[in-house]
């Protein structure tokens, strides 16, 4: 990401609050609500603040790292969408489709916001694709989705105006397709391990379509989540509750005792769509035996913000916010007790040594406020200078999650925070 | 910007067209859309595609750059807008501002889509501003507007749906506010140069509000803008035909013989809000004196995608596009006639030495094809390998915008990209 030149924490606008609101249920909007990092606009709409828009550029930055190593080339839709394009697959009516928010022109023409844009890509896609040489390829892109939800009580983990990443792949026949499904899916679990969630989070079968006998989504086991899946820990797969009958259990080979059900968020899917966006909207191609075939898609979907959200619901403690290293705002929290040009002086050196640093610089803020708002805020190091420490040369490094602690010099700081 | 990891022409989705697409009016959208840059998804909404938004991408990490340094914090409001707290400024009601789109929450709840954030952030950093120790701070984003434009024929330069940069700055008092306008124009400035038109953009006075006598606009000279401006060349600044009057030109120290009218469109402008949305918003802090006090606001706005299309009006020839090297999607198109283990070779050594490269890798493509598509796509440098040059040991650079033309070394070359 692209990194602000300074935060020295007397120039962050956003402040820490004593009480989490009142009007959230959700366990994640209230804690990043509290800690400054998100904004309630209305129910089910959050705007994202410095600290918060922080960590969701770390993982988007992930997630970018993982499609670009994919080969998918990165692109912008639009929100806006026309009635027509979707009308041809039926998916304009609001009897099918019950998240739509329309809008209009001024004279008249109705518009609908994006909620997914397989219909948009495969109509954007058909001038450019004639023959088998256009093919294979990939596309993606992290834009603003808008769901109209009836009720919005999970916080940033279903919202009603969400950045999506969305991945769509499209190949010659079967057989490509399904080489690029299992790089994307390798891609997807790469991602959740990167942003702290591997552990907990399982391949998961569930319903598929006219084109496939399952999709699959990623299922990461939480409280707050909203499905229900059956685990088989040693395969670490699971079947999701919509299709747990005794043939599917048969049919992935599992063993119903074995099984075990959790609560899960759903933070991934994926799709083969087989034909049924290319042939609605005509996206052929000539190949090379002279025939003009219907090309193979798939879409890939990650929403970012419920991956943060899902990783508040999980590390969080009674204190406050805990990140993983890889999706902290900043990896080192720095707190001074007096000994300020010093402090100037070690932040300089941690940035230096390429270590993003949030340095509580605040006067008039007593240090045992200062240390609560780090454990609130949740970087993965907090680093203290302070009088003790001065003596021993030092600072006093200490861990956010396993809470051990030490006396280093600031350099060997520099050493643990990089290991 | 997170670069690709590979690009060769043969992977890029996208092709360039023979002809202009005929429902478009504006060189700019004619252009982009021809050379598979952007795509319209309908009058005034365009998508973009992988080079399109690798140019959008380097012109907003310039302006991020910028934004940084003036130490402002990037941030991420909603489109979703709720009716109450547009009320509160009288700008919900459509009579008022005609460029709202609106939809509804499923309840009926009426919601609009913002078309810019003066309400929205006043309300949401409320909470943060208490004493003067809250004070000064700045917060930007780039986020995507709605604007329900009656005609949309100006290509990327004015559509219904755009990412805009804005920037909010709160202040305890007018020098305050002062000090940060003027380091804000500053970086503007620094930014029309960076993307290449600082040579045609002139600080322009337009027409201020209830708090201060005129609001500042960038105007770039140029055919297909929409504003009517009178320039004095020597001193560098230009009066918008809205308060060209005699009074205001006395009042500039300016003569009216000297200026001269000319086309131009907006790129950038800065206001001084004074304190209309904190008084309407209730945004106060104690002052070190003891008394509440209004915060003093400004807000400052650029369009990427007006840039970019801007630069295209500007910049590009009957061949196609030229792109300046800073913003270009790719810094060299290298060309390769036979010699492909070279061109390889050639690929990785480029990118190496830090320089973007677009490779034409395509078999069955004529070399004739490949110059014509590379004059096209406009990156500042081809790079030729053939025959010819690998007699002489090196490549053909041309200079897209010159057309200077050299046979080097491919290190040769390398450096002469990085001059």
């Amino acid at each position: 990401m692209n990194d602000a030149k300074d935060m020295r924490q007397s120039h962050l606008f956003t402040k820490t609050q004593k009480f989490a609101p009142k009007d959230e249920v959700s366990k994640n909007a209230q804690l990043l609500i509290r800690t400054g990092f998100v904004h309630k606009e209305m129910a089910g709409v959050y705007a994202f603040l410095p600290l918060g828009w922080r960590v969701m550029n770390k993982i988007m930055d992930i997630i970018r790292e993982e499609m670009n190593a994919l080969g998918a080339q990165e692109i912008q839709m639009t929100a806006l969408q026309r009635k027509e394009l979707w009308e041809t697959t039926g998916r304009w009516d609001d009897a099918k489709v019950d998240v739509w928010f329309k809008t209009a022109l001024k004279n008249g023409t109705p518009l609908g916001l994006g909620f997914t844009h397989e219909e948009a890509i495969t109509a954007m896609v058909k001038p450019f694709v004639t023959s088998h040489r256009s093919l294979p390829f990939s596309a993606y892109q992290f834009q603003t989705k808008f769901r109209n939800e009836t009720r919005a009580k999970s916080g940033i983990m279903r919202s009603r105006e969400f950045i999506m990443k969305d991945l769509y792949s499209f190949s010659r026949d079967v057989i490509e397709h399904k080489a690029f499904y299992e790089k994307a899916q390798a891609a997807y679990e790469r991602i959740f391990q990167r942003v702290g969630i591997g552990a907990q989070t399982y391949k998961t079968f569930a319903s598929g379509g006219t084109f496939s006998k399952y999709s699959h989504e990623y299922q990461t086991v939480c409280d707050a989540g909203e499905d229900i899946i059956y685990v088989d820990e040693k395969r670490r797969i699971a079947i999701n509750e919509e299709v747990y009958t005794d043939d599917v259990i048969a049919d992935l080979g599992l063993v119903k005792e074995e099984l075990v059900q959790k609560k899960a968020a759903e933070v991934g899917n994926i799709f083969s769509l087989g034909t049924k966006f290319s042939d609605a909207l005509g996206l052929i191609f000539r190949d090379d035996d002279g025939e003009n075939k219907s090309v193979v898609m798939g879409s890939y979907g990650i929403g970012p913000a419920r991956l943060m959200g899902v990783v508040v619901e999980l590390l969080s403690d009674e204190r406050g916010l805990i990140w993983p290293q890889s999706i902290a705002p900043y990896q080192a929290h720095l707190i001074n007790i007096g000994h300020n040009d010093e402090a100037e002086e070690f932040y300089i050196l941690l940035r230096t040594a390429g270590i993003d640093v949030l340095w509580d610089d605040r006067k008039n803020v007593r240090p045992g406020e200062k240390f609560a708002d780090a454990d609130l805020i949740g970087c993965p190091w907090r680093v203290v200078l302070s009088d003790k420490t001065h003596e021993y040369g030092g600072v006093e490094l200490t861990h956010r999650r396993t809470g051990e602690q030490t006396i280093v010099s600031i350099h060997g700081a520099i050493t643990m925070i990089h290991q």
